[in-house]
This record gives C-alpha cells, structure tokens and sequence, in this order.
C-alpha cells in the first residue's frame, strides 16, 4: 500500500556505489528499505559489508534473499573461472569481461520489483554507472529505461496503483571520482564498503577483515577514483604497497 | 556460443502450461534446455513434476534454481496466507488474486535469459496465456515484448551476438481447452503434470503421491479446461467426488 510518506527500495550490495546510492535516497526524505542478493558471489563479505552500510545509514528494513547463481553459472564471479587482475584500462575496455555474471541486474531488478511491491516503495534504487562499467551491458541507462517499461507493465502496483514503481538510477552518468565526492558529500563511510572481487578474508582474534586484492578490474577502478577524486582511500588492501 | 542447431530455454513449472510450451519447441526441432525454479512455493511437488515431464519429453539438461522467494513474501503461495478455494469464474476474474507471486514471471524471465546466454539459447519459452491468467499482469504479451526489449538491451547475448534471444510465448493468446488439445496433439502426458497451489501429498508404500485439491483457481482453470477439450481429466483428486 503506498502511503503519504515515499519508500524506497534500494539495491545493496555493499560495494561504494549502492552505498551513495542509498544515501541520495535517503536524502531526498523516502523510508529506504534495503534489498541485498546471496547469490554465491566469492566475494560474500560484501554482504557483510551491505549490513554495516545499511546500519550506519539507518534503514526501515535490509532484506537478504538467497539466490543460488552458481546454478546457473558462467561467470568468474560464481564459477570457477580466475578473475583477471592487473589489466589496464585499455584491457579491461575491450568487451565484456568474464566477471559479467548473466543477466544479473535483471534478475536483482526483477526481486527489487517484488519487494517493492511487498513494502510499497515507490522507487527503486540503482547504483549502475554507464562511464565506469567495466563493459557490462545492464548498467546502461537504455537498459534500466526499458526494463522499468517492463516492470510498469508486468507487475501489480503498475498495473493497480495510481504510482507505478519508477527506476532511479542517480550516478548513471557519473564517474567513479565523481561518485565518491558525492558520498563524501552525504556523510558515506567507504571504509565500511568493499569492491573487490576477490578478497581475501582474514582472523584478527575474533574478528575477520576482509583485505581488497587490490588489483582486479573492480579494485583498479575504486583506488583510481578515489585518487582522481583527492580523497584519502580508506579500503585495507592486501598489500601495503598499493 | 551459438551454434548451428537451435537451442531453446524453456521455463518449466511442472505445470500443464509450461509442459505444452516445452514440447511445442521440441516440435521445433531446437535442443531444449528447462529452468526450473525452488522459490519456496507451498505446493513444491510440482518440481517433482518438472523432473517427470522433463524426463518424459526428453531434454538436453534440466537446471533447478534454489531462490527463496519467502524472504520476500507478499503471496499465499510464499508466506502463511489462505489460498481461496471454490470461486467461481466471476469472482476470481475481480482484480489480481492472493496466490499473485509479486513480478514472479519477471524474476523467472530473469533467470532464463542468464541459462540461455550460458547455455547458448536463442529462444526462451515460457507457457503464460492471457486468456486464462488468473488475474496475473505478468502474463500478458504487453508484458512479455517489453521484458524482451529489456532482456535484449541488458544482456551479453543481445549486445555481442548476431541474433538476440527471442521470447516465445505459444499458449499467450489460447485458453486452457486449446493449450490441452495442443498439448495432446504434441504427445503430452498431461498425468504427469501438477496445476494445484495447494496439493496434499500422501505416501503410498515407498511412493508419494501428490493430490490436486481440485477448488483452488488453479485446479479451477484446469478442470474446465479438461472438460471444454473433451479430454479425460488424468488429474489425482483428493476427493472422488470432484
């Protein structure tokens, strides 16, 4: 039931980007409700990541929905395929890369929708980028338009409400730089996010950390965006020499 | 990678819909590949009857993907809600019923369109009609197009393949007498099938059997439709007297 007061659905991943996209939602007043994937992802601290994000950013409700992928497979991030490291710019540029997981921001979209529907949220929030995407297809901004066409048509709120659920996708023209000043901006703590694909988890007494790789595409565009973006990068790194 | 022989992706619920889809593309002659998928549903036997029509119309592979759809919420066929029981048509036909799984074909379509790129399939086959839909807005072609639309802009395979996936959806414009007599014609053993949200399962000596409550919307629509065709109903009822 839509009330007075707007929800949002947010997708969190617990990576930098759903991070500043729940804070723009939060700042434009909407109740946010935060929907993460266990979707057997290697890089499962993310999720743990996602928790203290949506805690330190307060939400209505953090909703994390099982979702085994690996079923599916076919990507680096669910597989056993290596994900590639040290690659340029230039290398990464070319194609779509094998940590492209099939059809993921579709099927994280498509349960979005269903909670939405669930809660009442008005809004569902994306932190795709098109500028630094990594050449995956479903974080074009021509995706998310014609996709939230589909769900106006293929659900009940946009089929019996007066307000059909609307994709809101803030950052997809920004740069990764330009993501970080605006987090910064709305009072994001990255230290609590994680990016990389393939950390490393390790026990410090009773507490496990989780250490970027530092050199996988994902890592290779964060400490680049911090860099361009004179910000001190927070995230603990492998190896002190990055 | 495509290969010279079509493959299909067919959604298979173990359902009278989705068997008949899946044998109008075997008729194709495309290799034929069912996605089923473990959402948590109350009436979970009909993965059984997935596995049993598979078996039976001879597939290439048969996936089953665990995703519990609970943690969502928001049907009668996910969380503790009644599923209604002896409605006529006229009532069922008000508004989108309890047993609505919130943007469940959505989430499916999702799913099939991240197998086919891994599998290589151009064709994803899902059984939905619009005519005898329960209700279900994401049942109807408008639906179907603009999920394809999406699908083709957000994936590998609509961006880097020559030929885009394809959504076919056969029985979209028949009503449950002709899917049976379809289903019929194309060697369907429709004994095998289950179409009841609320079945109950007896144990006979090693064997379980499962019984269709024959007065859910459901087993409504699949009563009817027996009787319409002209075809014996095969089903297993937990009373004779239905």
């Amino acid at each position: 039931m839509p009330t007075s007061r707007t929800s949002a659905l947010i997708l969190l991943s617990g990576g930098l980007d759903s991070a500043t996209a729940l804070a723009v939602a939060r700042k434009s007043g909407a109740a946010c409700h935060a929907l993460s994937i266990d979707y057997g992802q290697r890089h499962r601290v993310e999720l743990d990541a996602a928790k203290r994000v949506a805690a330190s950013l307060g939400v209505a409700s953090h909703v994390i929905v099982p979702l085994d992928l690996r079923a599916i497979g076919g990507s680096a991030l669910t597989a056993s395929i290596d994900v590639p490291k040290d690659r340029t710019e230039a290398e990464a540029s070319v194609g779509i890369p094998v940590t492209y997981v099939p059809a993921r921001n579709m099927v994280f979209l498509s349960l979005a929708a269903g909670l939405a529907e669930v809660v009442g949220a008005s809004e569902i929030y994306i932190g795709v980028n098109q500028r630094d995407y990594s050449g995956y297809p479903d974080c074009r901004e021509e995706f998310i338009r014609a996709f939230e066409r589909a769900m106006q048509l293929g659900t009940k709120a946009g089929t019996e409400d007066e307000r059909p659920i609307r994709i809101v996708s803030p950052l997809v023209h920004l740069g990764k730089a330009e993501i970080i000043r605006l987090g910064v901006s709305l009072g994001v703590d990255f230290s609590l996010t994680i990016s990389c694909y393939d950390p490393e988890v390790q026990t410090r007494g009773t507490e496990s950390i989780a250490l970027s790789c530092g050199r996988c595409d994902s890592c290779r565009l964060r400490r680049n965006g911090f860099e361009d973006a004179g910000v001190p990068d927070p995230t603990p790194y492998v190896s002190r020499g990055l």
